[in-house]
């Protein structure tokens, strides 16, 4: 028998980022028809008991890498695997990273992660683009991007020396152009010639092991390439995101310029959040290789829930997961030498339960700020809210019912992801997503994914988001510096 | 002829904290009945024509002194003219302060507010209760407005020695009873004996003017007994709320609680958000008295832009004004010795149009964010969102229509407040409200008041407040700190 | 045989605070004579090879409780064993406190102090003198004090309440009279009042262990105290000195304090630079009482190594040890409750190797910072510079002889203090003190102490010290505000 | 008649940055023979009686560039007029810079300056030299002037793109050399990139005023390179030190950075100190012209005292001047566009006496603090203390006497620069030098200068300064990272 075409659900707390509501929803056509109480509901619709349970916008991860090949390898999670995943987990949209080669095509690289992604996702998902040269061909390929292909994000490394990385005045360049075509700015920021030279030394002092992947690269390269792209970005007055902040120093690099008005969001990831960087020093390899990533976890253990205390309080916006895994014998590439270990952790399935334990059950914040991290800011910063991120009215159907009493322990022998080990290994979540709504279709119930590929769909995704340039554009009208008026210098001049 | 029941504004654009949109709103009997496009309304009702303007919740004064006998003289600005001034400016709705004296009930001083106030607001408001003494009644009368009278906050001063002035003992038990009936803690932060201190010294150095106001009272004073109140709130997990923020070091003590997790909110002021300390250096005595308040605005010009960073920024939350207005004649009651001079400044008729211009016009924040930090804050930590604070469905009707392309000069010479000065004299506004409705009727528009005595309500405040106590109650249960589980100490003790 | 009454110290490395050069040192008659290479000595002196080792001023310890009579109980430790302990540890002087009871007076502890100390004490010392109450008398006392009794430092306490406790008034009033007779004004800063109530709290949790006493009164207690103190002096314009500070926290507050110009000097103690907090959570009840003291040392790992960063850049000024040594038996007072173990550590002994250890081999800092934080601050701020605290001639024959190649480990087995455990146990340092002499006699060498009780001096300390005092009184005649002339006000005046 | 070989200063009062002491001073053949009271002296030589009067060591100027050529002219003030100039201030000594042309030989300018400077300067001086490119030959060169040339401090510009600039990998490459050789890295932190967009900006906006100047190069884009520069010399484990350190986000990065333990030093100038960027804005083409340099003054008028204080505090370490002075037909090369305004102030002549004003009368620091900024940390850095920088036996007879009492205004009219404006033009100064002795002569006294031509030397400076090095050489030795032990992975490896 087909699926009934309408979903209500019941006697729910309708979780949005403002406040939460015993409230019930209708859903019809994959879209958020209703939001009350007593609703006027036609028959025949299935009914979901949502009493007792939070009724919440499905996640929004901000930061995949589906089967990205990086390294030498390619990751095992796919745009399949990776997506029904991330709907287990009560995540229901995700944005992935279309990396072009050096000096190739950014639209062609473009098309080509349509291609590979639009049969294949299970949730709706979206792209931004990386531009990881510089030329006049690049600039304009942004714009035909933003204008005509539903990109509005772009980043940029700082990291990857002679791969990926820009150089300041690249940087300027492409930050300028994000400006002018309405885009947000993303930076992977790390000191690529810094780290090249820690790489080099560290082998020279018979370090090869994952600890040499941390030590190379210790936080303050992360930080000060914050502080640069933050600099930069306002020398141009253009907004910024930083990807996958991992550590005190760099957080606090983006907390102290956002007080001081930059318009700059920051992004930790689930990885960051939910474990640390003391796991490169674990005396098994392979449990110590699962974690590298870059830029890497820290090993000073508190810096979790720092991360966590700024999210909270709106220094950071919103979370990303950077999943892009490897399993244990691609990680073993690098067995004899950690720069070539393939750097990525898994966490596009657990970052809800992560950030519900260690945000909202540890009391650093409350189940309203949990939606605005999780879903709603990414929808403002990306430009489709309140399409997604909120629970009204004529918003997607995408929902996640979560349980707040239910347990569950986070394992790799149960997850759904491809990779065969977890990072998060045994940690115990207070808060279960039950149910997953997907464009108005339970794709997830009682621990079972019902849902095929291609059942996403691309957003498109349009520029100058207004959350993010309605204050670029007004300082740029009203901020402008004057000359001062004077009377001609008439004096003696050297020649 | 009756004025309709309904009102439609027509094609403005709605803004809410988390969005704006192009949208009707429609209003009946004192609500929000719907928002939206293409909305099915009966005949005979008024119909606004908002194309061009913003539609906003109203504006919300967190911090009115009304009619406030203090310093032995009362402020000129009553429940009457005082709340029609705040219509004016687009306000909707006043939080004013019933002030015990020492030893006195605070039962009965809140009648006595009540009584003084419902028949003459023209707006909603309700009250916060100051407890100015300690003792087990005091500690009753507290559970009982709780309980029973619709308050939800009290304020506390460290300020103010041998007046009102509690000890910090006394602050941990009033913070604990807060924290028990579910109300939040305001302070009033500045160390007294210091200010006590201060002013001695100040008239024994010939300094009597408006400057030793300040002088006697320095930032670090401020900043000093913010940071004192943090900690002890903290001690006690007990969510705290301080009240006119005035300088950069006291607002930074704020931040940083912040972002360490503390529950705490700062408030900054119109007057300290549009003007700033050097004022009580101005040659003209009268000028300079104009502006003395407690805690004074700051000599440092960089204050205001600096407040104002933080607010956008969600350091600090919330706006009030501590409108308290003597007149000249009043002020003068301390011509001879600052200390002497009536504490009070005007603003709740000027707290929108100064926000907006140096908030929004500036570039340093968004109309989001506007509407954020002039109402929906106020609402959601007081309690009554969204009741008040948002448009939308259900909501009451208290709404301003904002003209972001006209300008206004503040003047004292056009204000609708009794106070024959205005601290923020002459500046000019880009964004005016040009039509204001409190509970579903137009009572403000073409400049001019169309409101009886009595329009507005009281509004009951209930205990443990979501968006504040969420937190601290889940930090109650697994916060809890634990014995080490040892086994007894069996050697020898000295005797 | 009588012992020569001339030392020559041959080849050893001089080492002061600005630099240290290979240099002979000549003493006599208790002084320093000679400095210099290829000194004319005459016959029969005794010589010393030093090469290969450096010579450094002996070590004055700015903070011990010699057989203190505290809290039921007295410290193990008297003047005879703890001077002898410091002399075997390289410390060749102490500045002990004078704790008079509430009410009583001031001057009849101090003679109770010298008669106590005078026979016993085997290395140089003076007296502080701590303020535990507040008259007219008090201040009487305070100038006879600073006059005729060689004390130039009084302490006030900020925690104790009900025992030594002061108001913050009381603390404007005594650091007023500080500053009035050039003394320079301590405290112990902890918030008193919340220290009692987290007594209670912790109690009430069934929480009775050590562990308890860090519960209590965590670091945000400490800096909230030390900000205040910092407050208050500043109004009065009177040198500080924060005695062992022991969190990061309540550092950062001294140090950024300093930034902002504040005449504030912090202490860190032996204790807090060598050992942390967990032990308190440590599962045998005896281990962790040992480390109880107050303020508490910190559970956070990183504070030592913070404390040393700071105390390295001038951010923390001079190094004490708050020796106060109660045996296991005593400490056992509180085996039901800790409230009730008497607070105290052992330190006066290692204090020179735990900061060499974890300062100098750490590199952290160097041999001459070593030197200004273990004595010639010390001497400066206290009044008695360049008569300690460094090696030139005319200066006290106080001297260490260090070697920089050998190791020790510290264990209560080989210590010469009398308390039976060291809150030190195990740690290995790099640097040993080989020689110390002390009014230009050896005491120590080979392990081995030779010195009689009543060998050391009382040290008469002048008021005014310049090294704190110059700036207070340039400011004091320079940053006098003053009074705006303005022409009366000659308007109307309320009645 | 030839002067007295031998001087005796008698009654003053000796100033060193320990403490000061009423002492008599002799000197005899360039150098200090004895510092004391009644000391024995023979016939003949000349008496200043010191009475009431400071004698302190003469200044040390760390950042001179005199007779440079730049930016298409040559500063007025050459080696012979510019040495007189500082004699005349008080200043006995400077270090003036070799900057070679990109891409040639370090080595040939050092000569070049050498053969310039040695017959023409009338103080001792010595010489940094500038990387202002980078090869194997450049590193070979360093290697030379550090072992055979008596040079231990290179300064490398992240400023002046295609010009000075070098990339993040050469000043990795330059830091690591100058560890190498025991050299100091000196950098001129400022991001070239940005200055270069930036000044084509502000063209673009038609400022082509001295403004334009600061609004291309904000504060921002200092503390940007900073903090990059303190980031790389870290990874290096490499001495820093940030010449002329303008603003005040810079100086908190210095100092943040020595809280954290990094072995870095910030030199602020006479500039920065006494005056500040508004004057970019003064209405006049060549007053605001006059002030122009790089990094430029800052606008913010509390940036002057806040670097003073940080000075005070030893958050920065030494001060310099950056002397390099144009006349005002000079700075007429850019009246039409500020990027060819030369860049340069003047400040060798009053560099002691706006330090005095501004730090010691101020009360922000005393007069041993003068003489530590001034002087003694200048020869610990820079490696010959103490034969410089202290008054005593056997150090170099460069002294100045002070009177304290006395004052004098700064003009261009009375001053000895070559320059013919002056940027501390009108500036009261209590506080006068009134006599100068260099190399054991007195070259100035009543306001007259006695020296020629040559009188001065150059000081041959060897690396591995103590105070410098110390603590590098230890971090080397105990902070290595270590490998973790692991068996080696055995398990499957993707092929």
């Amino acid at each position: 028998m087909a699926e009934p075409s309408g979903i209500l659900i019941k006697g729910g707390k309708v979780v949005n980022e403002d406040f939460s509501v015993i409230s019930d929803v209708y859903i019809e056509h994959g879209k958020i028809v209703a939001v009350g109480q007593n609703l006027q509901i036609p028959g025949g619709v299935r009914v979901i008991d949502a009493t007792g349970k939070l009724v919440m916008p499905g996640g929004i991860d901000t930061h995949t890498h589906m089967e990205l090949a990086f390294m030498g390898t390619k990751a095992v999670d796919d745009f399949h695997i990776g997506t029904k995943a991330a709907l287990a987990g009560g995540t229901t949209m995700i944005l992935d990273f279309v990396i072009p080669q050096r000096n190739k095509s950014l639209l062609e690289a473009y098309d080509c992660w349509r291609k590979t992604a639009d049969p294949k996702v299970c949730c709706d998902y979206s792209l931004h683009v990386a531009v990881t040269w510089w030329s006049d061909k690049v600039k304009e390929e942004m714009q035909t991007l933003t204008n005509e292909k539903g990109v509005n994000s772009f980043k940029m490394f700082m990291a990857y020396k002679d791969v990926f990385m820009l150089q300041d005045h690249e940087l300027y360049a492409a930050f300028s152009q994000c400006k002018e075509i309405g885009a947000i700015a993303q930076v992977h920021a790390e000191n690529g010639d810094l780290i090249a030279e820690g790489a080099k030394k560290m082998l020279s002092l018979g370090i090869t092991g994952p600890e040499g992947h941390e030590l190379c690269r210790p936080e303050e390269v992360e930080a000060e390439a914050t502080q640069r792209a933050i600099t930069i970005a306002h020398a141009v007055n253009c907004p910024l995101y930083v990807v996958h902040v991992m550590s005190k120093s760099a957080a606090k690099v983006v907390s102290n310029a956002r007080r001081d008005g930059r318009v700059v969001f920051g992004e930790p990831i689930a990885a960051g959040l939910g474990t640390d960087g003391t796991h490169y020093w674990h005396n098994e390899w392979a449990h110590a290789a699962a974690f590298v990533m870059g830029p890497p976890l820290r090993p000073d253990p508190s810096t979790p829930g720092y991360l966590m205390d700024l999210l909270a309080n709106d220094d950071l916006s919103v979370t990303g997961t950077d999943n892009c895994t490897f399993s244990v014998c691609q990680k073993a590439l690098g067995k004899d030498d950690f720069t070539k270990i393939p750097n990525g952790v898994n966490g596009v399935e657990d970052r809800m339960s992560v950030i519900w334990e260690k945000g909202v059950h540890s009391g650093k914040m409350d189940e309203n700020r949990f939606v605005a991290v999780t879903s709603s800011n990414a929808a403002k910063i990306f430009n489709f809210y309140p399409q997604k991120g909120r629970i009204t009215k004529n918003s997607d159907a995408d929902v996640v019912i979560w349980d707040p009493n239910m347990t569950r322990k986070i394992s790799a022998k149960t997850h759904h992801q491809a990779v065969d080990y977890n990072i998060f290994e045994g940690m115990e979540c207070h808060g279960v997503p039950v149910i997953t709504i997907s464009r108005g279709k339970v794709v997830y119930e009682d621990g079972q994914l019902k849902v095929s590929p291609g059942h996403g769909k691309f957003i498109h995704r349009k520029p100058f988001s207004e959350f993010v340039y309605k204050r670029i554009k007004q300082r740029e009208q009203v901020g402008k510096p004057t000359a001062v008026i004077r009377k001609p210098y008439e004096g003696k001049v050297i020649s």
